[in-house]
């Protein structure tokens, strides 16, 4: 199986691949939208991206994405983020002096860094790149913040493991593939949809699951480019589409939706 | 009056108080974070802070920063934003080879940076802020995306205007106080609220809306730290909480939320 992820090698996007996969050949990218072409051009079999961290919120990109491209999410996996303070082997952590990483991890780990007193930090574009960019400096007295793995690939030490502030700090990764899976057992589908622009429309949408008793587990609103202050609705429900129920709430939805288009079906993965 | 915004003078921020208040003094600020500071401790009158662009979406840290403060919207106002390319006085456009700006502008104009063949890109923190830069590097091949006023605040040249890739590009900024306002004539509400975490429970909290014909004009959802995928909600709706119809909304919504919150009631602004 051939996976795609955005990053470096020690992404933590890539540390979701091997964990959702047996024996991977993992594939990084340059950018979100590389992966996503990656998985369309089947260059890859699969490319997997994060949608969702529980404390950052959601990457919206992604969600812009899945919209322009025609893929089908596959599957679902839930990473426990965990942030290690990374340094020169033989170093101490009394040493460093200046700290960078991805924008995300220093804003996950600022509590942590400024027990640090004195160390100044700086936001570079990618979290396992701060190691790679950290060894190229051969500076003694900086650190990077990145995931175990990172480390490991660059041949560099663990100053400090879980820094970061929150430890429920987790991120969703979905599986998107050029043809679609049939889930059984537990399943969840993703759906992306434009509603007329009028009071109640979403409230109707809504009631489509409600009156079913689907459960939604995410909804998200991404703008409309070209029409200022219309949305896209992007909704996650239990259930497989090919669920009577689902499959009755989505007839019904079509009724009142300008636009209608199901991302996927696939199995529910366990958080946690 | 005096106004915090984020960024160098000439940020979009900043016009977006000169076209909103007659003749205020505007006050820079390091970060959005600053700006909510600088209102709760009176250091200013008000804040202005842009919170949601039509091409990119929500600023979600604003979003955040809003719960975090115990502030009151006041007033709302929309922007067109029209980005400017600007150099050297008497460079010519054909002569530029690398363009810097904020990320988003840069963005925006993607598809007229293509068409400029050749041109390197490089994304800084700020977007009036890159203008500042470009002057300082005296790089006469250089140029930076930023409005009109920036351009003449450091005395630079506007090479071409309204270089955005689509035009439909709108930021809503809100007016944030210390004290709240009770508006008279056409009105909008901000309110953020918890729900339990159960089937159905957002088309419950939505059904208040809907079931008095209040339109809701803005949805979002953030995480709620510490409890992964469970989320706060935000709404804008049209009318003022004092107006009977709405005072009973949230007094229906307050029966299922696990917290309600009003962030204002304010003079609803004309798009466009």
């Amino acid at each position: 199986m051939k996976v795609a992820f955005q990053g470096e090698p020690g992404a933590f996007s890539e540390e979701a691949s091997l964990a959702y996969f047996e024996n991977p050949v993992t594939m990084p990218c340059e950018s979100f939208e590389a992966v996503f072409e990656a998985a369309t051009s089947r260059t890859c079999d699969v490319g997997i991206i994060p949608i969702e961290n529980s404390l950052a919120g959601s990457i919206h990109q992604n969600y812009d994405l899945l919209l322009r491209h025609q893929l089908h999410i596959v599957g679902e996996h839930f990473l426990r983020v965990k942030l290690c303070l990374i340094g020169f082997p033989g170093t101490a952590k009394t040493e460093i002096r200046h700290v960078f990483s991805h924008p995300q991890p220093l804003g996950q780990s600022a509590g942590y860094l400024r027990k640090m007193r004195g160390v100044t930090t700086e936001a570079v574009y990618d979290t396992a790149g701060s190691v790679k960019i950290l060894k190229s400096t051969g500076e003694r007295s900086a650190a990077a913040i990145a995931s175990r793995r990172a480390a490991e690939i660059y041949g560099m030490e663990i100053l400090e493991e879980n820094i970061e502030d929150n430890p429920e700090n987790y991120t969703r990764f979905l599986v998107i593939a050029p043809e679609p899976v049939i889930p059984t057992g537990e399943a969840k589908t993703s759906i992306v949809f434009i509603l007329k622009n009028q009071p109640g429309a979403l409230f109707k949408a809504l009631s489509v699951f409600a009156l079913r008793d689907i459960d939604l587990t995410k909804i998200e609103s991404r703008p409309l480019a070209g029409k200022p202050w219309e949305y896209l609705f992007y909704i996650d429900f239990a259930g497989a589409m090919q669920e009577d129920r689902a499959k009755r709430a989505l007839d019904h939805l079509a009724e009142y939706a300008l636009m209608l288009r199901v991302l996927g079906s696939y199995p529910r993965a366990n958080f946690g």
